[in-house]
């Protein structure tokens, strides 16, 4: 088979499942990216055992033919090739890879040996390939880094009929994000947060529906040129909804910006271990204050304030940093209490909530 | 003491000294900079031992103090500062940072335990700032990282009353940058590779002359709002001299980037212990070859030709490409013959020369 491809196309392609394809797989085979020469184009596809993905690189083909080519060695080749242009051959001596005035042959093993990707089963739909990019991205902050729960490093996707909801929480904080949008089916799966960021990386720019299949051991999702699927979590995700507070005794309405940069700049002097930061609001608005071993700090950030002043609450600063990150213009700050659950809303983006625990002082 | 500094000359002032500051000192006191308020400015300085810097910061200063604040908080908060202007004012209870609407107190230590800055000895003159750099820069490369023989990990300055010159090597590969421009004075020192990287960062942007003295243990260098001691290396550096070939028996001309290019594409394919990449130079002109575990490649570049072909030789592809990093248009690569050392010349940089050995094959 040959195979004729801009180089920028089949390099991005290689850059993706080189990510995919672990550099330490339990396997040997799985170090590798399977190419296969189909009419119109390239079938190339790698698997770490929990993402499997397979791309559809457009192609001026002729015969046919599959290999296995060492992934990262592969994608190296082809981002350094001279010129705009790459042709692969193969035969039986390996691939031959030219560019320009390189040229170079490849080592390949045996098609065979590669896993086949995961056939889709379970409950269809779709949804908006933006908007699972974007519900993902906003909540991922708050799920579990280590957990003795493995569930907190999950990210819950809940599927229904006239919206969907991402979903992360690692017990001390919550971040959901709703879109007003059906999928078409109603389930609750759960992703694994790393599978979920390479679900975003390779979606978000892609405009249109992605076709969804949600099994019980695995989601897939489909679009022009691609597929992937992504093993599930097992076992339940908590009861959140209960500890997003519905009654409040405040208030406040401020920039998201300026508060997350005040808070950026108070972290450095606050307290390492607790990472303390106090919140006072009263008529006049919000003072910060943080204080540690090496001295302490305030600012002031205006803020629109209705309810029971004053009000003083500590947070962790890190886990309000975090909520506010990205966050741009009106922020609406409510508060349930000093020491009960405090819920972080945005104007501009009304699908995102988070919720954020004051410390205990 | 109050000072009223602008924050982003207060912020790269602090993060200059931050860099050098040790993280994890061997004495507490050098995790520290010492801030003193002097007539028109605020004398700033940090020291690791091998690196003493001393900055001289225009300021709006009323009345005078001096203080230790942690290098890295300072520099930190100094940075996520809102506005354009820094207040500092230095009490009894510690240094007071204002800017905008944020404020902070830092405790402080005794400026007195501080290392003075060492008075400059030796032999005195002058040179350029922005050929010292670009010398020292350009001959970084070839000094070694690890090696027995500490003095390989030096970088040699010769200075003389017509010329200078700065030369590295690792035993392996040589680099020498000439400048034909007096110091005022002769003497060889060999500066620790690390420092001269500090120099060189503070002095590339600097247009003028630096004040330079030559001691017996120590190298200083002073700007108009800077000086700088950098303890030598002791122990002599290698007579470098005889291994710079005087007669070729070959030499190419050729771009100096299309053959690095090609190079780091080939550099995939070569045997990682060796690195090695065969160069074969015909009338034709250049074809570059490289194989290993996962295969072959090759690529011509197009060379003028003058000597005795054909003509192969073995190099490591890493030294090639070290040697031509940031050299641009024509590059004279001269050949003594397949086993004894080949130089480098550039026709845009004629200061630089670079020795390379080939690889016994």
């Amino acid at each position: 088979m040959r195979a004729g491809v801009p180089k920028k196309t089949l390099a991005d392609a290689a850059g993706v499942l080189e990510r995919i394809a672990p550099s330490k797989p339990s396997q040997p085979v799985l170090a590798h990216v399977y190419l296969e020469a189909v009419p119109g184009g390239l079938v190339m596809r790698a698997t770490n055992g929990e993402v499997d993905l397979e791309l559809l690189v457009p192609a001026e083909v002729e015969g046919s033919g599959a290999a296995l080519v060492p992934a990262a060695l592969f994608g190296q080749l082809v981002r350094s090739l001279p010129g705009e242009y790459a042709e692969l051959r193969l035969g039986p001596e390996g691939l031959e890879l030219e560019g320009g005035s390189f040229s170079t042959r490849i080592a390949v093993a045996d098609p065979e040996t590669f896993p086949p990707f995961p056939e889709p089963e379970g409950e269809k739909g779709k949804v908006a390939a933006e908007a699972l990019a974007k519900a993902l991205s906003r909540v991922r902050y708050a799920a579990a880094q280590e957990e003795y729960r493995a569930i907190f490093r999950g990210i819950q996707l809940e599927f229904d009929q006239d919206r969907f909801r991402a979903v992360a929480t690692d017990g001390f904080r919550l971040a959901l994000y709703d879109v007003p949008e059906g999928a078409g089916f109603s389930a609750k799966r759960v992703l694994p947060a790393r599978s979920a960021d390479e679900l975003v990386r390779l979606v978000k720019d892609t405009a249109g529906p992605l076709e969804l299949a949600a099994g019980e051991g695995r989601l897939w999702a489909k679009g022009e040129r691609f597929q992937i699927a992504l093993a599930l979590m097992e076992g339940s995700f908590p009861d959140y909804e209960r500890v997003i507070p519905e009654r409040f005794v405040l208030e406040a309405t401020l920039d998201a910006e300026a508060l997350r940069q005040a808070i950026e700049r108070l972290r450095v002097l606050a307290d390492r271990q607790s990472q303390r930061i106090d919140l006072a609001f009263s008529e006049d608005g919000l003072e910060l204050a943080a204080e540690g071993e090496y001295g302490r700090g305030r600012e002031r950030v205006p803020a629109e304030i209705q309810g029971e002043t004053p009000l003083v609450a500590a947070f962790n600063a890190q886990y309000l940093a975090d909520a506010l990150k990205g966050l741009k213009g009106a922020l609406r700050f409510r508060l349930s209490g000093p020491a009960t659950p405090s819920l972080l809303e945005s104007e501009e983006e009304p699908g995102y909530r988070a919720v954020v625990v004051p410390l205990r002082v």
